[in-house]
This record gives structure tokens, sequence and C-alpha cells, in this order.
């Protein structure tokens, strides 16, 4: 029997609506490029995106039309995911840390129609203007004042917006339309298009409402999204904050850690978001001024696994820390870290521990691990397979790619994460590795994750990764490669696995160390391990060198 | 174009599975009947929620059969919500507090197939029996040792578990199914149904996480639900509290303001939801004993205008007050009183007359005003209209009641809620009457809400409610009725119109002042304004008393 409630559809529209009507006293403030620090509230941002719909429709956007953003964190990006979904056409958010290729291939695999850009980015386009589709319009997100010379015919973003109506009441359509489209960031391979419907981003900000995000932040946040609104939807945020009415402090192009010292301070920040790379910058800025910023009490990190090093050197300051996962294909979050309650006065070692972790569900998503065969493993924290995951954020498949649907997606219609887990009996998710980064030594499997974890706790080590490299009898190796903190006093081989073997059995231990400048970073600022074996391809193992080679 | 997100459908089965594998420390903690304190957790309480329903399919019972339950608030009664909705059936709370007339008419008109019901509510069964479907059955929910001798041939709950298997993979089904159905009190009239769905249980809960009740409430909180599990899903507790992993402490049949300290106390409640009255109760309790149980920090009260005066109270003693309106048709919550933590530094005055007011829509649920032609009415704060609403939580029909559901719904297909109300521009719902209750004056309108919210800050004043009596010249007339505080001191109408002359106009003010000894109350512990009437039916304006009845 079906019930007798309204059937309303689930849109993006009515967050922005929400937002302008109920939280009106909200601010959201945005570095810009042209340099200023601008300041706007979700009222002013509801009319100017209202404003964009219309210039959108006379410039011939409709319902599916793709319409692509090459843009920092910003006010006008935050109008354009609502100017764009809210009429039903589809936000393609592109990583402007692409390749030129990777860019090209996106921009025409997803055939857009229009491409707002930030003034950063006009050169770029100007270069590969011609390997673009030949009907693709170009609009600068500036003002007259500081529209460019450019070879692009571009449309200046302030213009179109002058005059329109500044009032609309959305379309309706149905909640399984298309709202937004963002490819992988290509760490594993070539990227591939997830498209997320309104209903898909609606529940994955509710889900987030209930599962920590929003209790931990505190009623009076105030976001650094540092995770950028060109990937996976800034984990969401551009929808969750104006929803709980919490204040955004958008940080532009500048995203090194003493620039975000300097704005989470003067901005008040209290909860900021991003991967790990990002936080490595923001510790060392802290150390070098000798403090945290005062309001900043919360971050949160994912996107890759945060060194146990990392949550205790901010957790000691007083910054809570969660840690969560998730993936472009689940909009992205998948897991949090945030402590139950009931354990909030565990002895420090334990949190933390747990805090290393990858947390618990959030709601709406299923988890199910499985083994080479397929078969479900239980959730006893100790057995170990690929991680499998079902969910309103979860897609059913890639945009216009059936070969990529037909490998991620299993007979019972889970999607398959690449990622190898265990699930503890109390619900607590722990990543080993990606498949991709697993290390098989003598048919056992080593988790670079691990390595990599305890390697960054040395004092010694800025940052740490772990490879394969191969060998003869072995199979694999790892290998792990290190920044050093200071380069006049570098760790030792020695030192490191003497750290290691205190919790990993002696054959788990690395045979050999190498030293680089910096780690070569994805387009989302993640370490770049295809990079790494790149440039380690002529590497020998300690054990092979004699033959020749050493 | 649709978009490419797995589509879920949004079950209540799923918040019982999450908060089984997410929240397995939190605490169910009930106060049962048979008299002793219950503690389960969610994990046991899944099992056995398991266990009923394939007791309940062994019994016959397919999708779409009604399974009432008349019972108080405790464990199994929890079980039921889940066991009933999780097989597609339909959990239908029946008020005990109905007339045994209503009850009749309810069982009747839901067709119920099983009635599951407390051992307090034995006895009443027992007369109604020959007046209810022959062909309902009846469960005790007790166990062999407490089953009581009696007529209704009845099972016993626990023994029906006994034996089942404890662990099952929900069915799937449509998210539009109907999971649960409530009649509204009688307030107004007969009883009607609310047939709630899944998704619309679902979506109550996820928005109320982003409506400040989640955040408000804290990670820590256990939380006392007084609104009955028989009306209105308990403003949707049973599913938001396992949702976010809170811990449940039921009060049982026991809900006088003496009982409810001793549990808020002994059990650390931290956050209690119910009506005025109940508050009115605990008000007392606390005054007696010279200070609040220390670790309740929040009430959230509703479904009738909380009086300014006890707000007051509660917030001096450094319990926040969050004000909620809501009804039974919205499943409930409409909005909800949070203050937006811009002005949580306002002047004490300012935020208690904010605080009086019914609050910010709750995502999901629009508003609109409406004059008596169906015209709307701006958000100017002064514009008065009947006030509409529109959201997947909110009725589009009754159960089985097409002149009923004729009646509420407009043309746009908003659903009409009989309060006359305005909103302000910064989006505060202010609720000014029923439209029932408002008196009209000389045609012009006075609310009976603003007029008991003012007496009843005065100190002589326990009680007070305001009902409309007929008079030749002004049509209507206000008269007040109070509950003093002591019978030896009571105030004169003298006082309460001074009072009430600071802030109303003088023809606004009442002519006249009745007492009583209580107020009679609705099933759901509202004032009864309809049993007021009756019973002052033969009450004579001072000014007509001349005219021979005087
Ligand atoms: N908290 C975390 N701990 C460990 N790994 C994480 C965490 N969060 C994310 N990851 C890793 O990041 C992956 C998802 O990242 P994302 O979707 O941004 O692109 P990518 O997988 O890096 O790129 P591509 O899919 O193009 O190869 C996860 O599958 C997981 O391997
Ligand atoms: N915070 C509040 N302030 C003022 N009035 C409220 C508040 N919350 C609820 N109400 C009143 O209660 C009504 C909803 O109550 P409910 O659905 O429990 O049944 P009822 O309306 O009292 O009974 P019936 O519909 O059977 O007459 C609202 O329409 C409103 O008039
Ligand atoms: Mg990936
Ligand atoms: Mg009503």
């Amino acid at each position: 029997m079906m019930g007798l409630m309204m059937h309303r559809p689930l849109l993006v529209s009515e967050i922005l609506d929400y937002a302008a009507e109920v939280h009106p006293l909200a601010s959201v403030v945005s570095r810009t490029v042209e340099g200023d620090l601008h300041r706007t509230d979700y009222p002013t941002l509801r009319k100017r995106a209202v404003q964009l719909s219309f210039a959108l429709e006379k410039l011939g956007i409709r319902m599916g039309d793709r319409v692509a953003t090459l843009a920092w964190n910003g006010f006008r990006h935050l109008e354009l995911y609502y100017g764009i979904s809210g009429i039903g056409a589809v936000c393609h958010t592109i990583n402007p840390r692409l390749s030129a290729e990777q860019l090209i291939y996106i921009a025409g695999h997803a055939q857009d129609r229009l491409i707002f850009a930030d003034l950063t980015f006009v050169p770029a386009l100007e270069k590969l203007k011609d390997h673009l589709p030949s009907d693709l319009r170009y609009v600068i997100m500036t003002d007259r004042a500081h529209m460019p010379e450019n070879s692009l015919d571009a449309l200046c973003y302030e213009e179109l917006l002058e005059g329109q109506d500044d009032d609309r009441q959305w379309p309706e359509f149905p909640e399984d339309t298309a709202a937004s489209l963002c490819y992988t960031s290509g760490t594993t391979g070539e990227p591939k298009g997830a498209l997320y419907t309104h209903r898909s981003n609606v529940l994955h900000s509710l889900q987030a409402g209930v599962s920590g995000f929003v209790v931990d932040m505190g009623e009076d946040a105030r976001i650094l999204p540092v995770v950028p609104l060109f990937h996976v939807n800034a984990w969401g945020l551009p929808y969750l904050a104006p929803m709980i009415g919490a204040d955004l402090v958008f940080p532009g192009s500048a995203l090194d850690g003493d620039s975000l010292y300097d704005l989470i301070e003067s901005e008040g920040v209290t909860s900021a978001w991003g991967v790990p790379t990002i936080w490595q910058g923001l510790q060392d800025a802290i150390d070098k001024r000798g403090g945290k910023p005062p309001s900043l009490r919360q971050i949160v990190v994912g996107g890759s696994a945060a060194p146990r090093a990392m949550i205790e050197r901010f957790e000691k300051m007083g910054i809570r820390v969660n840690h969560a996962w998730g993936m472009t294909e689940m909009s992205p979050i998948g897991s949090h870290g945030f402590l139950p309650w009931q354990i909030a006065d565990a002895p420090f070692e334990e949190r933390m521990a747990r805090k290393a972790m990858q947390g618990r569900r959030a709601y709406g998503v299923d988890f199910k691990i499985v083994d080479d065969s397929g078969k479900r493993q239980p959730h006893d924290g100790k057995s170990k397979g690929e991680l499998y995951v079902r969910g309103n954020n979860v897609v059913s498949g890639y945009f216009d790619n059936e070969a990529a649907t037909e490998k991620a997606m299993d007979a019972e219609g889970w999607f398959g994460t690449g990622d190898v887990a265990s699930i503890r009996p109390d619900g607590y998710l722990q990543l080993h590795d990606r498949a991709k980064d697993l290390i098989k030594s003598g048919g056992e499997w080593i988790s670079s994750i691990d390595l990599e974890n305890i390697a960054a706790a040395h004092t010694k080590v800025a940052s740490a990764a772990v490879i394969a490299v191969s060998h003869p009898k072995w199979d694999e190796r790892p290998l792990l490669v290190v920044v050093a903190r200071d380069s006049d006093d570098l760790p030792t081989l020695e030192e490191l696995r003497d750290l290691i073997g205190e919790s990993m059995a002696s054959w788990q231990l690395p045979d050999d160390l190498v030293f680089v400048e910096a780690m070569p970073l994805t387009a989302t600022g993640k370490i770049s391990k295809l990079t790494l074996r790149e440039s380690l391809s002529d590497y020998v193992h300690p054990e092979l060198r004699g033959e020749g080679n050493g």
C-alpha cells in the first residue's frame, strides 16, 4: 500500500532558497583572484544565481546541457553551482590541475557548451582553444574592469548578470535529473565521469547532517573549504553549508600554509576541510608562528590516508581531526572518523589509533568487503577484501563509458572502490591500500599505507610514500620514498626500519630508502604514486645491484 | 537528462540496521509498566525487531496490513515501529487517551488486523472488544510471567519472539510505501488518518538533522521523549535518535513532574521533548526541589504555544528551550525556534521574544500564508493569513477520507494547517491562533495565544486559556480562564488587564475572568478549548447579566 504523503522532488535549488530565507545572517567570504576579499550572503547569492540562470537561458542553455567551470573556490563558482543546476543544466566542474591532454579529453567527452573560467586560466584556455569543441563559448568570471585581452571571444560574467531579473521560482523536474558532473582525478587511469543527480546531491548533504559532521562543526561553524569546488563538489560543502546556515570562507588560489594560516586567523575560521598535503603545509606554518590560529577547532581530512602523526599533532594543539574517506564516485563522503562520545575519555593512544582509521560509514552508505572470488568477508576486523559500496550517493555507472561501468559494478549492483579494506565488529572501516598500490611480497600483501603512516611519524620525515619495486624472488618489495624535514639531517634506513619494526613484521619492512625533494602530487593534491613509479622505473633493488648496476 | 546515481529506496529499516552497526554503544532505557527499569541497545533491539517481523509474518501479516499499538513509551513499542514497518506493514499507533468512541471508530476505520497493547490497557480493551472488528487479534506487550487473565484470547509478546530467527535482510520495496498511520488527536473534530511513507519518515529525520535539532542536542545526547510514541511518531525521535546514535530514555506511563524529574536525574537525560503542560509539571517539581536536574540542558516544546513565561523560567535555569511547531499531518516538525548563532549575544528580552515565536521553517518544509480569498500574503511580519505547507513530510490527503482531504488541500496542492500566522522577513514564523480559536470582536481579530501568553506570565497564574464568548454588539469577546497558583491568592481581573494592557490594545483586553481547578486536556495533553467552550456554554457576558441572568 502506498502512503499518502506529498512527493516533492529533492532539488538543489531548494537549498539556496532555504538558505536565503532562513539563514540571511550567514556570510560568504572569498579571496578573489582579482586580489580583494569579497563578502556576500545567501540572499544576495541567490539573487545573482537567479540572474545567472536567466543569462544561461538566453545563451541557449537548456535542461541537460553541460556547462563547465574552470575556477578556484569563490562566490562566483558557488553561484554557478546553483545557477546552472537550478534550471536543470549540468554543472561540469573541471579540475584545472589536470594535464592539457586530460582537459581536452574531458571537455570533448562531456560536450560542454559553455565554459566559465577564472582570470587565472585564460592563458591556458587560449593555448588549448583549437583542441576544444569549436562551438564552445567562453565566459570569464570577472567584471568589465578586470576583463583581459583575449583570443577567446569571451563574455564577461558580471555583464551577463547585469539587468537580469533577480527572482524566480525555479523550475521543477524529477529528482533523478542530472545536476552536476565531475571526472575522477586520474590517479589510477583515464578520467571517468560521475554524473550526480539532484537527489544524490541533496541526500548526500542530509546524510552528512546526521553522520556527525554537523554536530562536530557546532552551530557557529565558519567553514574553510580548501577542498576545491572543482572536484567532487568540494566534498558537498556548497550544499551542506547553506543548508545548515554555516559561513563559508573561500581561499581562492592561495593554498600554501602561510596563506591559509592568515585567512583562518583573520576570518575566524572554525572548521577547515582538505587533503593531507594541505595540512602538512598548515602544520609547518603553525610551527613557524608558534601556535594555531585561535579560532580553528576542527579539521576534516580525507582524499588519502591522513598519517597518524599528523592527526596527533593537530589534536595536541586542540584541533579535533575528523578523518573521512570517500571517492569521486560517492559524492564523495563514505565514512567519518568522529569518535563515539561514549569513548571520549579513552586514553590518548587509543583515541588516536582510532582516528587514524577511516571510521564509521555515513548514513545511507552500505559497505561490503569481498575476496577475489567475489565472496563476502565477515566484518571481524581481520578479513580483508575489496570494498564495495552502495547508496543514493554512489554512481550506478560512468558517464558515457560502458567499459569502465562494466568493470566497476558487480552483479548485485554494488560499486567496486578499488580499495582494500577490513571492517571491525563495531563498524570501523580500515583501509589498507588501494588494490593497485598493495605490495605483493612472496605471495603475501604488504600495505603501503601502514608503512607510510609509521614512517611519517619519524621526526626527521616530512612526508613518506611507499611503492612496490620488482624483485626476482619475492615478486615485489616495498621501497620507502621520503622527503626529509632537514636535508642536512637525513633519517637513516636503519632508524626507519627500527621504528616500523615496532609494529610490523620484519619481512614487511622496506629494504631501501630513497630521498626526493618534494612529492609529486595528483590533480587533487594527493601523492602521485603513478608518477613516483614512473620516475623510479630505473630503480634496482639493492640485492640485485651487484649484478652490474651498483 | 537523468543522472547516473544509484536509486536506493529510503526505508525505515535502514535506520535500525545503521544504528545496530554503527552505534552499538548507545543505550535505550525504559521505565516499564511492569515496574522495572529496562536497559538495551540498538544491536539487541534490531535482533528483537527482526524476530517480531518473522512472528508477524507467521500471524499472516502482509505488506499494507495495519497493525495497531496501544502503548506507552518503551522499548517494545520501538521494536514494533521497526518490526511492523520493516516488512511493509503499517504501524498504526493509537492514542489511548482518546474516548472509547473515537478508539472504536479509529480501529474500525483503519481495519487493524492485530493490536499490541501494554498491560495498562487490557481492561479497557476487554470492555471495548465487542465493538472492535471481530477478527482483530490481541497481543499483550509483556512476558509470560506478567500475562494477566483476560477475555481477549490474547497472545504474549515475549512468547511470540521466542525462537524466531534474529537476523534478516529486510525486504525492499518502493520508498512511497506506507510505513505508519496516525490519526489526528481530535482537538478540532473527528480523528483523521495521516498515512506516512518510508520516504516521509526517513526524510523527516534527515531534515531535522540539518535544521538545528541535532546540533543543539550535541553529540552526547540522551533524549527523553515525553512526547508519546502513540502520537505522530513521537515527533520523529524513534527514527532520529538511532540515526544519530543518541541514547533514548523512555518514561513509560509516569509523566508527572516528580517522576520525570527523578528519571531525568537518575538517567542523566540531556534533552527532553514534550508539550507545554508537561513542562508545567516539571517546573513545579524543580521549584519544589530547588534546582534543575543537573544533566538537563535542553527542552524541545511544541504541540501548542509555549508561553514566554515558561520559556524564560527554563532559560534562566540554564536549560535551552527550543520552541517547535508542527502537526500530525507534518510528521510533525514544521519549524524550530533555535536562535541564529549570530544573535546569541542579543539582550535577554530580545532573545526570549524570539523564542516565544514558532521560529524558522525546517529544511524541506515550505510555507505560504494566504488571506480568505486565497491570495498570497507577503512575508513582512505584519500580514496575517492561514498558513499552508508543502513538503515531503506533509500529507497529500487523509487516509480513506475524501471529504476531509478535499477540505484540507488547495488547488496548488498545498495543505491548509488551520493556523493563522504571519512570517517575518528574516523567516520567523509567528502563530497567532488556530483559525477556530481566533476571537472576532467588532470585525477585528484578537489572538487567544497572545492573551494567554501574557496572562500566563503573571505570578499568580499557573495556566491560562482564552475563549470567545458571544456578544450582541461585538459578535465575540475574549473570556480569560485561569488556573491560579494559590487558591487563597487569586489574581484579579484588574491586575491581569493591567499586565496585558502593557502590550495589547484596550479593546483586545478580556472583559471577564473565570477560575477553574484544572485545565481540561486533549488526548495529546493540550488545553482543550473545545471542552472549555462546552463547559462554559452557559456563560453570559457581564454586560448582559442585568438582562435577567446575573
Ligand atoms: N581517508 C582516506 N584514507 C585512505 N584513502 C583515502 C581516503 N580518502 C580517500 N582515499 C583514497 O582516494 C580514493 C578516492 O579519490 P578520488 O575519487 O578523489 O580520486 P582518485 O581515486 O584519487 O583518482 P582516480 O579514481 O582518477 O584514480 C579512494 O578510493 C581511496 O583510495
Ligand atoms: N509551537 C506551537 N505553537 C502554537 N501552536 C502549536 C505549536 N505546535 C503545534 N501547535 C498547534 O497544534 C496543531 C497540531 O496539533 P496536532 O496535529 O497534534 O493535533 P490537533 O490539531 O491538536 O488535533 P486535531 O487536528 O485532531 O484537531 C497545530 O495546527 C497548531 O495549532
Ligand atoms: Mg578512484
Ligand atoms: Mg489539527
